[in-house]
């Protein structure tokens, strides 16, 4: 769909960008062209480093009257390679990860001002030294930018309480495939001029507009965390104790994941210097966190509303973290999870949401449905059950070659787990995105309503198609 | 733009829908034809009033197919002329009140699923007998609908403490303009499968699709509420007393307005049975509601903040409703306002918003900006001081004619408090939208790269321009 930009072209963003903001060379590129996961490679006829908005939107300009596609990239480290180039070399890599300024922190409104190319640790700390907290983390925190966070509507262990990203960028800076700057920026708390813009840009990963900044939502530095591991009979059950702690002390329950038996097992086996935090097996875990301004407060709530759930039957066992190490023992444990169900063998990874609700039957339902279409094969769910999303992994049988199995049976596994999940109203992607993963099966499988009007949206925007082609609905 | 239906296309539309859903009766129409405030009026090839979504999806292809142009309506309550046809009769109106069913409630999700022609005083009713309370009310609560209030993005007084529409949507369903159904009323928490529609289509006027069913968060039924009316300096001071009850007991804080003594006199001047609630006139109030479980811990947290508050200096007088009745009074003389001012005489009212922390210095200069340039002219601001929403009025200079006066003024005056707006980083609209009222001065001041991309939009969902056309960017 893209062809070569011309030497002209390139010589005209080289001369617009400088030399430490445009570079054809491969070495320089390298790192860049593969996804953090190694699973996309790419090419690219040049990086471009822009340092400012003024100067995104001239590349932006230049590229649109030469017919030149656009790949943005943030930190390069998403989950479904959207933001690797395809392989034919006809596109030029947008990194923003020159655009690195905190503008401005603000107090009193609880704001803060960050260009894409911040680093989400970073703001983290530039914030925790004003009083203040941005309160959403994920596991690639040291690479992952705002841009791409705001791009890909980043979640996180911390929706539960703060929402995803969507819900705490309270302005937006963009520019439009047209070159044109849209300055959303001021945090406006009611706004009824038409579609909202903001809304739009988040999550449409680089495909309508180049993030290159935004207004994000502050919450005062948490004074005391809490953190229990939990063990209880279902993920049915799991969800009745949410419900009980969700009315008791919603407003400070920050985090509530379910993990089974089996995960922990796995963790116990490759992960060193683990310990299961409870003295018996059970056959599922709970993990809840509670944040708030008192650690006194917290402790008489959690304490009040776990013997409550003891004396109603709902859990069995339970351990609350002594200090911030046992906490982050507990932590290390669901953190661990994923590498060391890689040291399993090869499996078959979803990150897929349904109703709250539904999850229990989902997770219940699944495997055996699995079981009746793969002999032997094995699903397991564990995650954010709070959010009505888990990652979901199947495993093949035990007596199969792992590799060669799923290179036959894989497509046709997620294909039932994905319909199963349309089946319960849910989403294919609840937290990592389309990219170029899931491109294919996104518009073969979602309703074609969706699909049309997506489709639209993106003719409207970016009618050349040169923004992330490839990409999601591109 | 639009051309006749043709009496072919009317004839297939009285046969789908039957005598229940179509009419061409003048009389039966009329009421529909004008807005409730009189200020525009239309008229309407044929009303439809179909019952089910696939009704409506049955309407829009056919009319998509004959080239008919449509104009939801729901419970003609706006404020923009939004629903309101053109005065050509060549579009048809498309009315969503039989589509009135709550089709379920929830307890344990909090969520209900209502079309969109429930109106929202129902709703209230019938989600409060499940001890649950949908936590959006505003003045026109016995007419207006779901599907406008989604439409619209509504707001109204408990915005500070539970968001505007938007944040109360967990899913929708919508006909879009190739009458397909989109069926995303599953409230997923998290979905990253691209564009957002949900967010899209709340507050797109039916300029994109004509939302058919809403699933709405619910909270607990507030067992306790307090109302307190405090006298202070001014918007700046009323900004600081209102970051401290945040500080302090935010989750509680429902509601916070603001109003100048001048705005209380009038009230006290037109409205019967009305009185002062604090013994001494001050400059400004602020009239605060807090909703919460418990009224003891209400009062113990009230009390000590503007306890705190008094010691500091920062507030007079105040008074703190001894019960729902004085409650409700105090509640009057703020609802009371608008008719206040009418009766003072005409003026010009402005909806805007600008971002909370400069929302005192807008009150502060623009009506010296004002009087430099329209000597005599008086502006006077009231409402939503928490939301940065305020309603602006600029009443006539006292010895002019003042309906003259507005006629050689009035634009010019509109425009000099827009551009203070948008100056501020402001919104032209806070909370009515649009409509017919606004949609050529969103054009004029808006920024060029925001207006492309709102018809970008448009031209993508809608490339026949056959919803609600002449509205909003159409």
């Amino acid at each position: 769909m893209t062809s070569a930009p011309s030497p002209e072209a390139l010589d005209a963003l080289a001369g617009l960008l400088g030399p430490k903001g445009f570079t054809t060379d491969s070495d320089a590129m390298a790192p860049w062209l593969t996804d953090w996961r190694g699973k996309y490679h790419g090419a690219a006829a040049a990086m471009l480093s822009p340092a400012t908005t003024d100067e995104v939107a001239s590349v932006v300009r230049l590229c649109a009257e030469n017919d030149v596609a656009l790949v943005p990239q943030g930190g390069n480290s998403g989950m479904v390679g959207g933001a690797t180039p395809d392989a034919s070399g006809n596109t030029v890599l947008l990194s923003t990860r020159r655009m690195n300024a905190i503008r401005a922190i603000d107090r009193n409104a609880q704001t803060v001002v960050a260009e894409a190319g911040v680093i989400l640790e970073h703001l983290h700390e530039a914030v925790l030294q004003e009083g203040l907290r941005f309160p959403l983390t994920l596991g690639g925190k040291g690479s992952a930018t705002i841009g791409g966070l705001v791009s890909t509507n980043a979640g996180g262990t911390q929706v539960l309480r703060h929402g995803t990203m969507r819900a705490l960028v309270a302005g937006v800076e963009a520019v439009l495939p047209d070159g044109s700057i849209f300055d959303g920026l001021a945090p406006l708390k009611k706004d009824n001029r038409g579609y909202d813009l903001r809304h739009l840009l988040c999550g449409a990963e680089g495909t309508l507009g180049i993030v290159t900044a935004a207004c994000l939502r502050l919450v005062p530095a948490a004074a005391a965390r809490r953190t229990a591991w939990i063990g209880l009979e279902s993920p049915a059950i799991a969800l009745q104790l949410l419900r009980r702690l969700d009315a008791a002390i919603g407003r400070d329950l920050e985090g509530f994941e379910i993990i089974p038996q089996s995960c922990l097992d796995a963790v116990l086996r490759h992960i060193p210097q683990t310990r299961a935090p409870l003295a018996k097996a059970c056959r599922w875990h709970a993990l809840v966190e509670l944040a708030g301004e008192s650690g006194d407060a917290l402790d008489a709530a959690l304490q009040a509303e776990l013997a409550a759930a003891l004396e109603a039957g709902l859990i069995g066992d339970v351990v609350i973290a002594k200090n911030d190490r046992e906490s982050e023992d507990f932590w290390r444990l669901r953190d661990s999870i994923s590498e060391a169900e890689r040291a399993e063998g090869p499996a078959l990874q979803h990150d897929i949401s349904v109703p709250v609700d539904l999850m229990p039957a989902f997770i219940a339902e699944n495997p055996l449905r699995l079981a009746a279409a793969f002999p032997g094969a094995r699903a397991l769910s564990f995650g954010h059950l709070g959010d009505g999303n888990v990652h979901h992994h199947v495993q093949p049988p035990a007596d199969a070659d792992g590799r060669a199995w799923l290179a036959a049976h894989g497509e046709a596994v997620s294909r039932l787990v994905y319909s199963h999940v349309i089946e319960l109203g849910g989403s294919i992607s609840a937290e990592h995105g389309i990219g170029q993963m899931k491109r294919d099966i996104l518009a073969e499988l979602d309703s074609p309503a969706r699909i049309a009007a997506l489709r639209g949206i993106k003719a409207g925007l970016d009618p050349a198609g040169l923004f992330n082609p490839g990409k999601l609905i591109g």
